[in-house]
């Protein structure tokens, strides 16, 4: 696998608009875009970071996955995304190497990107995603 | 604040020794360091992902810090560290805008940096570290 950077940190929160002014006014980053991803049941808002982007996931229904993991875990790190040249090669080259695959083949993600999750069983409890 | 990137991500993790073969041999990164913190408790592995570095945190004692997380909530994603011009500079602004935090002056940390951490009841229970 060829990893160039860390694509962004996905952020569980109850709330966007409760989650802004830590965000701008604390740590003094931008949003520069809000965008909600209806298959994931999440609303997002992108901050940029260096080469990194925060990505605050906010669930738009209870049985959303992020819904389930603020009432397990509470807000915070939900994961990692790399970003890969191609996520395709990458899901069957880590695959073959015995990684557990959420998604077997790549999906449209927020901000127009291809995905893929591995299972958190397989990358020492970190959610792990892949972008391209 | 004036954050440049995110100078790392620390992931709590019961072994290094154990860990390594996922981030060497599945994600491809190098790991380029290990170093122990006494003061702290840990002894922690460095990989380099674009401008951020990935720091494994095995804790040394039962009673480090990183012990009782991973007792409580088990392996994963510890903190997010930003890079800052100047920490005390920082920790000033943030402590003016009700940030509580957990160092009131910069410490030490692995790598020769200067550190300190907000306190997560601020930061959206994201345990945040700023880094100079």
């Amino acid at each position: 696998m060829n990893i160039s950077h860390i694509e962004h940190i996905g952020i569980a929160v109850k709330s966007i608009e409760n989650s802004l002014p830590y965000y701008e006014n604390v740590l003094g980053l931008k949003c520069y875009n809000i965008e909600e991803v209806t298959d994931q049941k999440v609303k997002t808002a992108f901050f940029k970071v260096g080469q990194t982007k925060i990505e605050l996931l906010e669930p738009t229904s209870e049985d959303s996955t992020i819904a389930k993991f603020i009432e397990k875990k509470g807000e915070g790190v939900h994961h990692i995304a790399f970003a890969v040249p191609d996520v395709a090669e990458s899901l069957a080259d880590v695959a073959s190497k015995g990684v557990q695959l959420i998604d077997k083949a790549p999906r449209g993600g927020a901000e127009g990107l291809h995905i893929a999750f591995l299972h958190p069983k397989s990358t020492g409890s970190v959610l792990t995603e892949l972008c391209q």
